[in-house]
């Protein structure tokens, strides 16, 4: 255990989240709408779109519109995610976006074959491919990322041995390309973690590598995202990626089930109550939470934007005593 | 911290948080065929019924019905709800519920006002009636309970305090008819809490009444029950209220706010994965829940029941390799 950090790190990452799982076309126009009210909340980490291939994920057909179309606010960096090179090409080539080097593995090679269709040497190898191109791009290379950490719906449980080996490896690659790696991100990508395997896995990590600053991404298929981030709080993880309102889940089955990524509003309220600061205005973001829900089309998972915050009851529970 | 607890004990409350707010009638047979459902489940407690004035309460108008219509297991326990004398008279008529004794206070007075249309001393006045009604009727009184104990949408934060004299309020009343409390049961009614509240209120708590056992009452409205729940088990509580499929509330604002009571499944889950055991067999729970939401006729909060537990995923995982 470790003190509670003083100050939380969010990466919204509910645009990219959510609009490749849903099912209906959502219009540019609206996609824009979203990431320019979120920009308006105090988050400084947006991801905007998702470089990907359209034939897998229509949804993102119109990365590059996205990005041309939105309105960057001062002190925010703006993200976007690719799986390969052709995606990078993209990403870079909007010329608006904080292009982040990472190296990247996943713990699961069934995972990896299903998602990306490459082997563990493949993924390897497709690093080395990755961190060429961000030389050549002049983009610092300071964070690794392991998807699958905590376990794997096509491959099972994931070790805790299996993960430090995919942190040596990530190592081992940033030492052959004269990197220094000082954010390590790890993915419940498929919600398998409860609070203690937070302990065991974060744990593991911080033993080998103490000097690494960590980052969570929680998956809330199950239920445990928020009692998971409180764990990692505890053990002193101070950057997480969430999504506004639940994007990307949704509590019906007919929408893909309960995938979403860990709330960022209700993240946010917990972090506050128990005196966390994120720089977050928690109210615009319920707002912003309920345009989601908007745009969209259908009820979010979210749960403190019906339920409410609490300083606005505390300010008129004070006012009627 | 304390060691988490080897066996957690769960109180179903489903039926009775779920029947009294849905909005459509629900039918006397389908309120039975729940019941009869989480009997086959494992669960050794469950509330079957509330015995309110069903002009307040119209989704409970039939509990005589429903508890005279279920088939009770050996080895389970079917309790009931009530807030008068009046009520606990119909819950002892059925002749077949397990009458719990409890003396029941409220922390705080503006909901106990609206709630029970008592002040803190009408409520303690109650409390005498109370007990007395449970002697003459042979009726063992060995729990206490505090609702609104972490906050008060009408009153706003409750103080450690204020949690401190209700409870010496209670064994005050309890040493006044010679009763022993063994239990006591700290009630989120509002949803406040956040882990930290949950360290705050159940460490003074315990460290006044070492030898208490004590239980956790936890409302999702903005989403920390199973945090909470993980902070509680951290604490060494060992005996937790739930709803099944998160009945008792709805993700949407149509039903009345997410307003449920811990989701069962997903507790059990959590339970489960961490090693702890509750004696219930979660598949079957899972089956239950599904059957709640067809009950209901809508969507339920809960999430296992559409991530699907890992158990399942782990022998599939293990055939396929």
């Amino acid at each position: 255990m470790a003190d509670l950090p003083k100050f939380v790190q969010i990466n919204e990452e509910g645009p990219r989240e959510g609009f490749q799982i849903e099912k209906g076309p959502i219009s540019t126009r609206r996609k824009i709408e979203l990431i320019d009210a979120l920009s308006e909340t105090g988050l400084n980490h947006i991801q905007t779109a998702s470089f990907v291939n359209p034939k897998r994920v229509p949804g993102w057909a119109d990365a590059d519109e996205v990005v041309a179309g939105f309105t960057p606010r001062p002190g925010v960096k703006y993200t976007g995610l690719w799986l390969n090179d052709k995606g990078l090409e993209r990403a870079i080539a909007t010329g608006k976006l904080f292009i982040r080097g990472s190296i990247s593995l996943t713990a699961s090679e069934k995972f990896l074959l299903r998602n990306q269709r490459r082997t563990f040497a493949d993924n390897v190898e497709a690093q080395r491919g990755m961190i060429r191109l961000f030389k050549q791009n002049g983009i610092a290379i300071e964070r690794g990322a392991i998807m699958a950490a905590f376990g794997c719906n096509f491959e099972g449980d994931i070790s805790t041995d299996r993960v430090l080996t995919m942190v040596k490896q990530i190592m081992d690659l940033a030492d052959e390309h004269d990197l220094t790696i000082k954010t390590l991100s790890l993915a419940d990508t498929m919600a398998w973690a409860t609070p203690q395997d937070i302990y065991r896995v974060v744990g593991a990590v911080r033993e080998k590598y103490p000097d690494l600053a960590l980052a969570l991404h929680l998956h809330d298929t199950r239920g445990m995202a928020i009692a998971n981030a409180f764990a990692g709080l505890q053990m002193g993880v101070g950057i997480y990626d969430a999504a506004v309102g639940g994007l990307g889940g949704c509590p019906f089955a007919a929408h893909g089930g309960a995938a979403g990524n860990i709330c960022t509003e209700d993240l946010v309220f917990m972090l506050h109550e128990m005196g966390i600061e994120t720089g977050i205005d928690l109210e615009k973001l319920l707002d912003v939470a309920r345009l989601a829900e908007n745009i969209v089309g259908h009820p979010l998972p979210g749960h403190v934007k019906t339920g409410g915050s609490l300083q606005t009851l505390r300010q008129t529970t004070k006012t009627a005593a």
